[in-house]
């Protein structure tokens, strides 16, 4: 397998299992809701990455702020690490346990609190995943918006600010946050912001604390911006004849203000993939998965605008769905893409990669990434959510063939350079977890990357809150 | 005239005037663009708040980041506070040198510095304003949202988080940004982020700094997104036989999803007071002022829709206005209401709140606040960003008479108290400066606060930016 954390700092505890007084305590607090079993805490230390997993020293499964305050406060008088886990759909590290300590697993957080269509709003706590939450609202005529593929946490979500297919249109998680309440390092509870709108009062917590991965405090409870359903919802699937037209068709309707719900690309190979797994026949070429929304006369009208454009990009017609179990049909395929991808090599993991660049800049970066991928002899899908300039390449590697992983690292790297070189980012959704840490500095600057150090030490003193992770103490 | 500065924090020099050592730095820095002239101080150290002035010692007008970081060097070494100064239209105190120092003129720093609109895009000097930056763009066929009324520098408009009447479409200042480059309160340089449309590579840097009203560094250099240009666009102006109508008509609206690009509630005596003061002959009732873009045949629908809900609320006949010297003409005076109101009552100051709260309870924080004003016997006219939930009272006093600054002030504590009570916040967008730090731990509660503490002794441990102001040390 491979080796993940080499580079990480010393660990704040003995990492010979937690201090006894410490396991007395969490087993007094949670009963049956603390465990160190093996198998548990395997699986409680791995992702959906393919590197090799570090199980916590012990597992508990809060089931409110307040229990996840008086736990925290345990860790932090014992200095013992504590790494926050979701539903385990992290692609980058994020909870490994490199320091060993206490997974916190948020399952049992799976109250949706509040929801106020009057507002625009919902509160769930952070195990809520986003379709438990659409499910909840499916009475209301109001949805959330992210989706970031897997059905995540919502917690999880904003510790790694999410985002996904429809982006382009409704905003990353960043965008649809107005509220948390988070634990912070040594269990003080605090919520970062009232329900309006807006407001200028004061530093914005709330974004701090969203992308900070668990290493700033728990986040325990979420509000989140709803948007109305829309009149009139249509899908459509067209073909092109390179990667290139399909980009570019998606960046030219956004500089014409085309409000696109969704606009995904797939290439061939990820094309081919969904084929063989979820039994489609769709073409196998370079493809956009588009969605519009508004009133049916909106819909209608950008539909058009659309076709217009993709024609001038030499792409093929539209095969259109527009009931609901069509559009469905038409799109869980894609939902389901990087599983599919997966088993294009039965027994490959995926290194993924996670560029985001400024949209003009798109094409020139997969085309640079494709070249590299076909002279690297590896196989390796490529999709994006093109019009937020953001696209994956899954390199599929055997984990057991050191050569293979090699390589992959090194495409991973080049991929992130050729990003930065574009005034882009190494993450634009996935986070920094453990391996987008080397490169931070690149991209920010040594003075930036301090800053965030500096914002680190001043609520993680000890260094205890998913220690090892984003930045180096 | 109102004393504003009294429990500040104790000064981190000796307010007696720069240092010689300093004083003759920042002459050989800057030349004549360095001066001691009471004049030039006086004008900086104050802005349009109803509060009694407190010059710094000094005015710096620099030209570029590398002077700026000279500077702040400069003054960090000397333990000098530093006050950034955009345009002046603070209303929340955030120029006052309360512990004396050095203010940071930007407005020669207006540079626009790069455009791209294939990106979505333009990086601009902290001092560029903001019709400055769209009248760059006028030929692009893209434009810069947001538009807090006054004619404000973008850095300004960062730094007190900002935003103004099309929010409810286009986002807040802290929605349209990309990335900031700031220098630090010792000189150093950083930039926040690169310049892809959504990153999640560490802590986010520019919404900290966003907001910060120059307690943390001084902007320097800001990229926003831009938006297409709509192809129609169309302003209407609505009577109400009351405020409650024309508010729940623009609540509704949004939660029937039209996209509003703005939603102005006006009440009638902000209506009379512009009357007064554009030889205008609107209607003196209680007014929306909309405006809905996109496509002509999504205006018409827009329209349409919202005729049906004003009908539903009693309101009355649109007023239409399509092409743009109509809707200038209609606009501007709206964009005039805060200097028609004050000039309701020569001689007069505002007082001016600026309280926001989910839309659902707009409507009763307005009645409630309204019905105070009434029974205070206080001249305040009240216009809002209804569809964000924030309006404003402009408590217009005598500035010389005790017994009526008195009067408002306890009426703005009032209405703070009431903003919180309805889960809403003390500013939605003019930001605490001053005169709202008392209200952030009611807000946020007193460990928050402390968080915002800790982050700032993080970045500016000798608490000589902007000191006195948002948090105390």
């Amino acid at each position: 397998m491979i080796a993940s954390h080499e580079s990480s700092t010393p660990p704040a505890h003995s990492e010979r299992g937690l201090p006894p007084g410490l396991t007395r305590l969490l087993g007094t607090l949670f009963g049956e809701r603390f465990t160190t079993s093996a198998a548990v805490c395997l699986q409680h230390g791995a992702d959906e990455s393919a590197f090799a997993p570090a199980p916590p020293d012990a597992v508990v499964f809060p089931e409110s702020t307040e229990e996840v305050a008086a736990a925290m406060a345990a860790c932090h008088a014992h200095g013992v690490p504590v790494i926050p886990f979701g539903v385990g759909s992290s692609v980058e590290d994020h909870l490994l346990a490199v320091h060993g300590g206490v997974s916190f697993d948020t399952s049992r957080m799976n109250r949706v609190i509040d929801i106020r269509p009057e507002d625009l709003t919902a509160t769930v706590q952070a195990g809520v995943t986003r379709e438990q939450l659409n499910r909840e609202l499916a009475s209301t005529g109001f949805f959330f918006s992210v989706d970031p593929g897997a059905n995540a946490s919502i917690g999880g979500m904003v510790a790694t600010a999410a985002s996904g297919t429809n982006t382009v249109r409704y905003g990353t998680m960043r965008d649809n946050l107005l509220s948390l309440v988070v634990v912070l390092a040594d269990g003080q509870v605090i919520r970062t912001s009232r329900r309006a709108r807006k407001s200028s009062a004061g530093y914005n917590l709330t974004q701090i604390f969203a992308g900070s991965e668990g290493t700033l405090g728990i986040i325990t409870e979420v509000t989140v911006k709803l948007h109305p359903q829309p009149e009139a919802i249509a899908a459509a699937v067209v073909n092109f004849p390179d990667v290139g037209s399909a980009v570019s068709t998606v960046i030219q309707a956004l500089q014409m203000g085309v409000p696109l719900a969704r606009a995904e690309m797939l290439d061939a190979l990820t094309i081919k993939a969904i084929n063989a797994h979820s039994r489609t026949t769709l073409t196998e070429a370079p493809t956009l998965f588009l969605e519009f929304s508004g009133s049916t006369a909106q819909v209608k009208e950008q539909g058009e605008t659309l076709r217009t454009v993709v024609e001038e990009h030499g792409g093929g017609d539209f095969q259109w769905a527009t009931r609901p179990e069509e559009r469905s049909r038409l799109w869980t395929p894609r939902h389901h893409a990087y599983f599919a991808c997966i088993q294009l090599r039965p027994g490959s993991r995926s290194l993924t990669t996670d560029a985001c660049v400024p949209i003009s800049r798109l094409a020139d970066c997969i085309a640079e990434t494709t070249a590299d991928i076909q002279a690297s002899g590896l196989l390796a899908p490529v999709f994006g959510h093109v019009g937020d300039g953001n696209f994956h390449c899954l390199l599929l590697v055997d984990p057991d063939n050191a050569d293979e992983v090699t390589a992959a690292e090194e495409l991973s790297h080049r991929l992130v350079h050729r990003a930065i070189r574009f005034d882009g980012t190494c993450t634009g959704e996935h986070g920094v977890g453990l391996h987008k840490m080397p490169y931070l500095e690149e991209e920010h600057g040594v003075a930036t990357v301090d800053v965030m150090r500096r914002i680190k030490r001043a609520l993680d003193p000890r260094n205890i809150r998913n220690p090892g992770k984003v930045v180096h103490l």
